[in-house]
């Protein structure tokens, strides 16, 4: 009997006629002869409320009693749905965190699902019982309440589908799955029917909200098959699985975008070794993610420049490093928040050659500069100005052959 | 070193700044030197909120899911208050019902506190820290969610008392304490400094909703001294105990009503040996509650006529017992919703004789007439036209000295 994981995000159960929708489709799916656990999110906009409240009281509120709280908020649409299904005439049943239990390791607010109890779970199933459990959340070793941060639900959802060695996992949301660009930019974005877990991380990591990065990661580790699809649709959605399982025609499967980046240069760097990781140590050890690295050649023979790029929100934190901590002398800084990145993913760009090429002489043919460069195995990332944003993307997105 | 409970009820927390300031109230009493535990509410509306959502599903949801979803409520307000409490600088935890575990018995939604464990609880309140439970709930023996019916979280204050072995229970709420009567209509009434559990039974099942009765029964089973009093003054409340501790100069305590009930006239029955009970017995097992009794004498001497008191909800189904499931014969049936029960309460009365006379007296007075009486040996309670309620509470709380 096949066994498949539901997953529901906040706006498929935003309110209670989409929470009774939500019950027929698992009715739907469950009258096909399939064994079903349904994991669910708090209903849209209840994690904001609860963390509002919370900040209220404190903007350093505790963390532990701050899980205590937005656990609440899975609990109610866990019971609700449950309710809903029963109304139904189906049968079904809640079960909360600890009643599984679902134990977890790590931090509170940022925990990792390690393992659960599946015997009473399994046996429910095989009474043809449907299985409801409230995403986000776990139990730490101690016995403490424990979130998994945000978007956590498809952590949990992914997560339960590895213990349970489920067939499948499907995440319901208000898409109708993966696109090409961004459809409400791009009206030309096609929607992708098959993509790899490599190039739904890239996409999801640079802005293609769809699914939780590291709820895919997982996925990828232990080969689960995914499937991105909207509740409000009968529509088949995007299916992720291994590379090996797609017949790639096209070499770029998506253009991506994100404008969370700075670009920050410092100039008259002393041109010897181990400046580079004098700048760079004390960066890392801060936390502070830095993504593309260019050294330039300075007009004067004994200095450089050196051309990085981080998030937005890490660059006071990051020129304070550089002027206290990083043993260099330079002559000054040089910040630019007004660039965005723009990336071609595909995992079929290994074998296809030219990609490079094109797509830099299709920015060039649009006199846009690029100001950085980084390519992966299927990631192709450059650096512009962030008024070209989506002149460089329905370029791209044309000359890829994806409109 | 003195343990205290302290319950707050839903309008004591149903904003950030009324919880920050119960903060504070629990700031101040520890700082006294006492042993703190706090019991909460829902935020006032929750409660009502969560059950709207799970009628929209159904009138008669799962019950097992409903408490899953009522039970979030305190959840809620029990990590607020310790996020606050934590602000002030004080060390503080909540225990969530199945982190004690609260354990319960009896049915979903109605169920009953049996035991907790109180070893973690007990060390944690001898290294000063503050506990915070969430009121209304627990488990059950087979590790479901249990909720115990409206007004709840006084019953989890008291048996919190109880299990505890604490020196006393603090009710928090919105009045400052029990009245003579309902101060809402009868300006004149007065707080009660001190009053015995029976004459708080009688007052709050009569209608003066100061705290849940059951509780207040539980608490006189086991001799915990409580203190209703308000969260929004410094005032000092109303403290309930044994009768023994009360010192009486008056003999009545207090002058409560309700306007619940209805009257409901079998006429013509037959005058024969069996008929109340052929009445009585059918009402009973269909869980009505008959309160007052009166058998009038008929004009003819075959058949009398027999008046009784139901709650107003119960009318239909028991005039629908009357005519189907009673083994007896009669003319009609008349019934009178529109009456008052007005009683005064005081355990003085025993002690004092002329009292039942005084308040016969004192409704003739008014040209009041009784549809029907009953007694105890703390209450005289009588039926009125409901129009007289507000002229007869007034008359009675004047000549007996309360004003």
């Amino acid at each position: 009997m096949i066994k498949k994981i539901l997953k529901f995000g906040g706006t498929s159960v935003g309110t209670i006629d989409r929470i009774q929708h939500v019950a027929n489709i698992i009715k739907k799916e469950q009258s096909t002869g399939c064994k079903i656990i349904a994991i669910v999110s708090a209903m849209s906009g209840k994690t904001n409320e609860l963390v509002k409240l919370s900040r209220e009281i404190s903007h350093d509120f505790n963390k532990r009693e701050l899980d205590v709280l937005l656990s609440s908020g899975e609990q109610v649409t866990c019971a609700l749905l449950t309710g809903a299904l029963i109304e139904l005439n189906m049968k079904a049943k809640s079960w909360l965190n600890w009643q599984i239990p679902i134990l977890t390791d790590g931090d509170h607010t940022n925990a990792r699902i390690i393992n659960m109890h599946i015997e009473k779970i399994e046996k429910y199933l095989d009474q043809n019982g449907i299985v409801v459990i409230p995403g986000f959340q776990g139990i730490s070793k101690v016995g403490d309440v424990t979130t998994i941060g945000r978007g956590g639900s498809d952590a949990t959802a992914v997560a339960v589908a590895k213990i349970f060695n489920a067939d499948s996992c499907e995440i319901y949301t208000d898409v109708d799955g993966v696109y090409s660009t961004d459809p409400n930019k791009i009206p030309v974005a096609k929607k992708i029917d098959k993509i790899s877990y490599d190039e739904m991380l890239e996409l999801s990591s640079l802005g293609a909200k769809v699914m939780q990065p590291s709820a895919v990661q997982t996925a990828m580790m232990y080969e689960i098959p995914l499937e991105v699809r909207s509740t409000f649709t009968d529509r088949k959605g995007t299916k992720i699985f291994n590379q090996e399982n797609i017949d790639y025609t096209k070499s770029v499967t998506g253009v991506a975008y994100s404008k969370d980046d700075a670009k920050i240069t410092v100039i008259g760097v002393e041109d010897k070794p181990g400046i580079a990781a004098n700048i760079f140590e004390p960066l890392s050890k801060a936390q502070i993610n830095v993504d593309m690295v260019i050294q330039n050649i300075s007009s004067d023979e004994k200095t450089t420049d050196i051309t990085f790029t981080v998030k937005r929100d890490d660059v006071s934190k990051t020129k304070q490093i550089l002027k206290s901590d990083c043993k260099i002398n330079f002559k000054e800084i040089i910040q630019n928040n007004k660039v965005a990145k723009i990336s071609i993913v595909g995992a079929g760009m290994v074998s296809t050659p030219g990609v490079t090429y094109r797509m830099f002489r299709a920015l060039s043919d649009e006199s846009i500069n690029i100001l950085a460069i980084s390519t992966s195995e299927i990631k192709l990332s450059v650096i512009i100005d962030e008024d070209n944003t989506l002149k460089a993307i329905k370029k791209l997105h044309s000359i890829f052959d994806l409109d």
